[in-house]
């Protein structure tokens, strides 16, 4: 039988190549404020959510510290489906510092290409996530290069840059 | 425990908005070579997945002998997950032709704005599709709006043009 | 010697393909609000201009009064660089229309595909008809296809849909 | 009297802004392929042309044997009318570079934001060099922010990101 629900949804914004904008001031690429919430918008969600910008930073910056507060904020929340943005370099990591939340579906993702860019896996990655976080039993997942991964068993090849699934 | 299966998806196309484009020639609009493929390389997608264009309607013009052909495909196919592309106007009576088939998770999807437009929906609604067809226990579902719906509790509000869950 | 002016653009537009959005409520195209102004904020344009939406048609329900009414517009506006926006079908009737008004670089441009869609030549045709309304002497050209034509020397193949100049 | 031409026009592309690309191994952006012949087919461009890609950097590791080669491109080509897409740090420095060459327009352009960015000015500035090339009379030109400006009249500000025209 098709199970479903209506349980609102917990958006954490952490910074990523999904938010990369490029500033010409600089001739750099830098992590902006979120597009997740304009992807939201674009994507006519009506689906009861939340979104909170936590942090704004590359995930080869993140620390043990930024886990720990992602972690607190997770556990914290009234929710019990959670979306989580984040760079593709730590995502991984990040997962094995959510395990053993009890209760909760969690589902990491991001994206290869900006989401400002013309051609991104970004909208794509986060109506993954969005599905992902309604319809799978609690636990962490990955969503990224249209698989849904359990989040303690995937690596990102960084030669190929895409996400494996660990047999 | 995080549950994620490795299975490979069908993706089955049949037109809809999510597939119209412009023909300048008419001045009208119709229902061209399906967009999805190209949406699903965007997205990056490694998991294994087949895509057949089965139609090329516009969902009002679906009759009853296009449903039985849908639902056909669905049950005779080697997958135990499939995406159906579709227009979004009779896309609950084509949940409806397809339910009873067993062992399957069925998730159909469309988009409100064509896929070939700047801000559309079809991408994350392809997304959404996509995760719920891994994850989602067997049975008919409707991925719109940012919410994974059963098939059987949905019906599309036409003066919203939205997609609203039923109790 | 490089003679470049200051003077600021008159944008009229008047609908067409250039401003075509899809409806889903009547599963149409229709012509909506001019797309322009955002054309020109994307393009970060800080040349003193002026838009007024004038008319919203597609170009092969324009009347001899509605072509009446633009000319007398340009005729009466204080600018001596005008750009139109305009339907491709009756482009050329229209230009034929403005032959004639002394002192005035009026140029018609338009879209194949929808300014809205991903790909379009909307920015690339517009971008050329604010350029040769600055740069080239009195009179009536149409910007299409990459070429600046006189107005009075080119004809759309319908067959190939594209503008092809006179010899 | 309306005067233009058919005469082909070539495009030099030398990098820039433009042609940026985000590569996500080196969570960099560096210069690609150029973006440039893309623009031009989106744009359904049927003008003749041709496209050479002479460079691919950023306009502020261009050094003056740099600019002495797309001098040389510029006097040595058979073609009257050129538009070349360059970084817009030191655009007006390559202008500079250029005066003098006789009997041919030239007009420099590019953009502010990458044109592989859903928002870009890439296609307009593109759309204005084009048309520029073909109606400007012979001399040294660069299209940007909207204006076609002489190519030594013109800075840009670095603060405000945008080309100013001198009196």
């Amino acid at each position: 039988m098709a199970q479903t629900t209506a349980e609102p949804v917990l958006v954490l914004t952490t910074g990523g190549t999904i938010d990369k904008q490029y500033f010409d001031a600089t001739s750099d690429y830098q992590i902006a404020d979120s597009f997740v919430p304009r992807l939201l918008a674009t994507a006519r969600v009506t689906h009861a959510f939340e979104c909170r910008e936590l942090l704004h930073k590359d995930s080869l910056d993140l620390t043990d510290a930024d886990r720990q507060l992602i972690a607190a904020q997770v556990r914290a929340c009234g929710y019990s489906r959670v979306v989580i943005t984040h760079g593709t370099d730590t995502m991984t990591q990040t997962a094995k510092a959510l395990a053993g939340i009890e209760g909760k579906t969690v589902v990491l993702t991001g994206a290869l290409a900006p989401a400002r860019f013309n051609e991104t896996d970004a909208s794509f990655n986060l109506g993954m996530a969005f599905a992902a976080a309604q319809v799978a039993p609690p636990g962490v997942y990955i969503a990224m290069n249209g698989t849904v991964f359990a989040g303690d068993r995937v690596v990102k090849d960084a030669t190929r840059k895409q996400f494996v699934g660990l047999p």
